[in-house]
């Protein structure tokens, strides 16, 4: 119990300065102000011995990536933090730092500009950090169901890569928006399986050129944080990223009119990845 | 993980129809239109072996604390609730019935006006059902933080009772800020820890003369699901209470200009009470 309450002690006081009119940790609930637009509102755990283990991930890196996994749905909307709430069950003994915990989230959390207002710490089996987030996007959030035959398709990045500390592409994301994309995704479940929610949810079939990975990595293992979206014009694309000064995106391919079929060059597209997330 | 999918499918089911303009389960996040006024968020979670116990509490009961748990964190605010996300961990194998969560969730969902736009079911130890709540309140939110000296002390009914499908109090906490509460909570870790944090917020004592308890009960437990509040106007309250058709709040006490001092009756008031949360 000493080390909950180090821990809630410890994020008050990296949260602690509430803008006026505003009250953050501290009562029942936040009191914020509403973000102008559309809200956008997702939840998401990570869990000991599934997403994170003692003795490879620290526990800084746990913290980091609790947010980076929340933020990363909203990019995938093309929206903007708003703000987020975290709720903690720490096992009793505990060999994580609770402390490190605390700033990891933090750091995520100032990184991408959505303050943790309050959270729940309580005991459970093993360390459990999940985090809510809400987000606005002013005018239409990009669904994954508007891609159209035709449109290009692209990644942010190069897919595989297994970040220490992944960077959800919040800018990416609006800029892909502003942009015209028309469905859009995060590769957590590994590209397979989300190009195929996004084709399913579009009524489009994928046709794949090549899809750039990382040296020794796999494009199907997801957690690899990067976009995929849909859009009918790449050159406004290519300008709407380069105006906002981010890499390139990749051309991976296209949509087409035949749903059901999803290749890769000559061949099929591989299954594979993570089917147990409902959003 | 057919388990697992299928609790998807029952959440998706039950919550299946978002309003035009809305998109609930199914994307990266859930869009919504803002509330107008101020936002309210918080999370909570319930865990099993801390907060509930296979062969005493059922699946379907799970599921209605869980979301009875966050809304009464807005009720204490004097809220009124938007909508929740659910994150659920699943243990493999699993003894717990996830088509009868879904029910309980959707049934206090319902009960309540707070949709469940969105999750995630991951795997887990043991059976975690982690709820994040937005509300929203137009005007002023009940703080803990306003109690002054002379304001008249009441709680919503009867402390000490576990009921199994415990209602949050969002009418009597609504009631009770349109008549002008200065302070509010809601009893979840025991009065008397309760009471402690809102006169410490506020800078007063605390005088109180009798507490309700159901028989047999304690006013020390917790998880009872009432209100406390402080009113400088208590012939207001009883107005409003009646003119919405809520049963009578119960005065208790008053508050005073002695902080730190916290009686009942000619002695002090008892400690007790649960110290781990942080909001």
């Amino acid at each position: 119990v000493t080390g909950e309450l180090r821990l809630v002690e410890r994020l008050v006081q990296r949260f602690g300065s509430a803008p006026a009119g505003e009250t953050w940790a501290g009562d029942d609930t936040a009191v914020l102000r509403a973000p102008a637009g559309t809200l956008l509102f997702a939840i998401d755990p990570v869990v000991e011995g599934v997403h994170f283990l003692p003795g490879r991930d620290t526990a800084a890196d746990v913290g980091w990536r609790a947010m980076a996994r929340n933020l990363s749905d909203l990019a995938a909307m093309g929206g903007a933090p708003h703000s987020a709430v975290a709720s903690v069950l720490v096992p009793d003994p505990c060999e994580w730092d609770l402390d490190e915990l605390a700033d990891g989230l933090a750091e995520a959390a100032e990184s991408f500009g959505c303050p943790v207002v309050g959270g729940d710490v309580s005991t459970g089996p093993v360390l459990v950090v999940t985090v809510a987030v809400t987000g606005s996007v002013v005018g239409e959030a990009v669904l994954r169901s508007g891609a159209q035959p035709g449109d290009t398709l692209f990644v942010t990045g190069a897919l595989g890569g297994l970040p220490r500390r992944p960077r959800p592409r919040l800018a990416e994301g609006q800029a892909a928006r502003a942009a015209g994309a028309t469905a859009m995704i995060d590769t957590s479940d590994g590209l397979p399986l989300d190009l195929r929610r996004v084709a399913r949810a579009s009524g489009v079939g994928v046709a794949l050129d090549e899809v750039p990975v990382v040296p020794g990595g796999s494009f199907a293992v997801g957690d690899d944080y990067e976009l995929v979206f849909a859009a009918p014009d790449p050159v406004a694309v290519l300008a709407a990223f380069d105006a906002a000064s981010l890499s390139a995106p990749i051309r991976i391919g296209r949509c087409t009119d035949s749903p059901g079929s999803y290749t890769l060059g000559d061949g099929p597209l591989p299954e594979g990845g993570w089917e147990h997330t409902w959003h």
